[in-house]
C-alpha cells in the first residue's frame, strides 16, 4: 500500500496553527523517507507560533526534536535537524551549526510534527535498542545544552549557575553534572521549584530562589528568555567569570548596562545556538546512560491533535516536556 | 631642602578642574615617594572631567599613565596604577586587575598629574635607560591593550579588526602585530585616517573606512565608545567569532540587538578593563623594542597648566597622545 497523504501540524501565521492533511514528502537527492515515531515540543516551537522566530519561514510544519524509523529498514534514528553546506570554514572546523547557509528542519524546512519526513542519511543518529523514543527525542535539546556548555572554559569543581528550572535548564543541569561541575539551578517560581523537585533530588542539584543563591559562581547560563534572569546571573558571577546566552532575549531588551558590566568586570559572554551532530551523538550517549533521570522531564505523551493546546501551555507557563507520539 | 607643597591638577566636579597647590603626599606603609617625570593623558581622564567615570571618587588628581623617579635613588619607573588585595582568587590567579577591592591611582586615589606621588615598591616597573619617559608612559595603555588581546583566543595569521584609529586603537594594532595576527584598523573619520597614516604605514597596518572593510574577521575590538562601531565590527565577524569590549559604552546604549546577535551567531564577547603588572611589563618590553613607532603616537608634550585645555581637545576630537612633562 502506498501512502500519499499524511497528517501534520501547520503554522501559517502568528497564533495560527492547525492539524492538516498534506502530501507525504518525496525524498530528494541522498535522502530517505522516515516514519516519525516521536517529536517532542520545544519552547521555540511555541515561540514560532506566538511571536515568530528569526529563522522561521511560513507556512511551516514545526518540530525539531525528532525520532523516526527508516521507512524500509525500520531502524530508529534521532534526526539532527540541520542542513549545512559542508565546505565553509565553520563546517570544516566541526562547527556546522554555525554554517551561514544552515537550513533547519522545522524552521526553514518542514519538521517533525507530521507522520513522515525526508532527511539525509548523514543526519540520522542511530538510537540504541534499549532507549525509549520519548527519551531519545531529547537528544536534540540536550545536544544544544552540550553546545552551550562546550562554550564555557571550566574545570572539575567549578561552580555553574543555570537560571531557569524549566526543561532546558534541567537538561543543562544533567549535562553539566556529568562534567563534574558543581551545578545550581535558580528559579523564580516556587511552583516550578516544587514541580522539578523529583528531578533535582535525583540529580542532587540544588534548585533555589534567586534571593537564596550563594555569592560567587565561575559561570552561568540563562535557560529562560527573561532579561531579569540574565542580569541576576551576572550579578552572581565572580569578576572575570563566564556566561552563556543560551536563550535569546525578547526583541527590545535593553542590554546596554549588561554590556558595560561585561566591560568593567571583564566577563566573558558566549552565545550558543543549536548543536553539531557530534554534540547530539554525545547527548544520545548520555541519555542512554541515565534514561530514568531524563524520563522525569517528559510531562506528557500526546497525540498530534493535542499539540496546539500543548504549545499554548508551554508558551504561557510551566509545562514539562510534551512528546507527540505517532506509534 | 624639604619640599612640602606641590602643583597638581584637581578635578572637583563635572567640567571643573584647575591647577592647584597641594601638600606633597606622605608615604604610607611600604610606600616610597616618587617625583613624577611624565604623565600621559588618557581619554578616560577626559571622560572623568566631562561626564564622570564608574570608579572616580571626587575631588581627584587624575592621571594613571605615569613615569616617575624614586625620590632618593633617582631610578625611573613606570607605575602600575592599581592597588589589589593580593589574596583574593583574582589576585592569586594572576588577574589582579579584577580584584574586587581594586583601588586605582587617578581614580580612587590621587594620580599622576602632580609633581609627586606615593606608591608601593611592588607597583614600580623599572624603565630601561634607553627608553624616553614619554614613550615609557605608554606602558599602561599598551598594557591595557595587551590585556584585551589576551582575552582573545587567536592563532598566527588570524584576522583582527580594531575599530577606531585613535591612540588606543593604534596601541592595540602595535601589540596585535607583534602576535602575528593580521590587523586591520577601521576609522570613520577621513581626517583621522590621514593623521595616523605615518604610524599605520610604519606598522604596515591598513586603516580603512568602514564601508571599505573586507568581509570576515576572526576577532574584533572596539577602541572607541561609539555604539555604532560595536555594531559595525560584529557585522564583520565570522559566525563563532570573538569580540572584545575594550571601550565602555555611553550610559543608555541599547545593547539588546547585539546580545541576540551574539546568541544566534554564537559569538564570544569578552570585556577588558585595566591590566596586570605582568601585562604592563610586557608592554614596557615592546615599547623598548620599537620606541620609534610608539613615539609616533605622542602628539605633544605639554606643561601641567595646559592639561585642562588638552583634556577638552581629547574629549572633543581627534588628538593624539598628550604627555605632561615635569622635568
Amino acid at each position: 500500500m502506498t501512502v500519499d497523504r499524511m497528517t501534520a501540524l501547520l503554522i501559517s501565521g502568528t497564533d495560527h496553527c492547525e492539524v492538516v492533511d498534506l502530501p507525504v514528502p518525496v525524498p530528494g537527492e541522498n535522502e530517505v523517507r522516515l516514519a516519525i515515531t516521536h517529536c517532542t515540543l520545544c519552547r521555540t516551537d511555541a515561540k514560532m507560533l506566538h511571536v515568530g522566530q528569526r529563522d522561521l519561514v511560513l507556512p511551516r510544519v514545526p518540530g525539531h526534536e525528532i525520532v523516526a524509523r527508516h521507512e524500509r529498514t525500520g531502524s530508529r534514528f534521532a534526526v539532527w535537524p540541520g542542513a549545512a553546506c559542508g565546505h565553509c570554514r565553520s563546517c570544516l572546523n566541526g562547527a556546522e551549526n554555525l554554517c551561514a547557509k544552515m537550513r533547519i528542519l522545522g524552521f526553514h524546512r518542514d519538521g517533525g510534527l507530521a507522520e513522515f519526513l525526508c532527511a539525509k542519511l548523514e543526519n540520522l543518529l542511530p538510537v540504541p535498542e534499549e532507549l525509549s523514543g520519548t527519551v531519545a527525542s531529547l537528544a536534540e535539546p540536550l545536544g544544544a545544552g552540550m553546545n552551550a556548555l562546550d562554550q564555557l572554559d571550566l574545570s572539575e569543581g567549578n561552580r555553574l549557575l543555570v537560571a531557569g528550572a524549566g526543561p532546558v535548564g534541567l537538561l543543562l543541569a544533567l549535562a553539566a553534572r556529568q562534567s563534574g561541575w558543581r551545578v545550581t539551578l535558580s528559579e523564580v517560581s516556587q511552583a516550578r521549584i516544587e514541580q522539578t523537585r523529583p528531578f533535582c533530588e535525583t540529580l542532587q542539584v540544588p534548585v533555589l530562589a534567586p534571593e537564596a543563591l550563594p555569592d560567587e559562581f565561575d559561570a552561568a547560563i540563562n535557560a529562560t528568555s527573561a532579561p531579569a534572569a540574565l542580569e541576576q546571573i551576572t550579578s552572581h558571577l565572580t569578576n572575570g567569570g563566564q556566561f552563556c546566552l543560551f536563550s535569546g532575549l525578547p526583541t527590545g531588551t535593553d542590554g546596554g548596562a549588561l554590556l558595560n558590566e561585561t566591560h568593567y568586570r571583564q566577563l566573558r559572554l558566549t552565545g550558543a545556538y543549536g548543536c553539531t551532530r557530534a554534540q547530539m551523538r554525545r547527548a544520545l550517549d548520555l541519555l542512554t546512560e541515565c534514561p530514568q533521570e531524563a524520563g522525569l522531564l517528559i510531562g506528557r505523551c500526546i497525540g498530534l491533535e493535542d499539540a496546539p493546546e500543548a504549545l499554548r501551555r508551554i508558551w504561557n507557563g510551566m509545562a514539562l516536556k510534551h512528546t507527540v507520539c505517532f506509534e
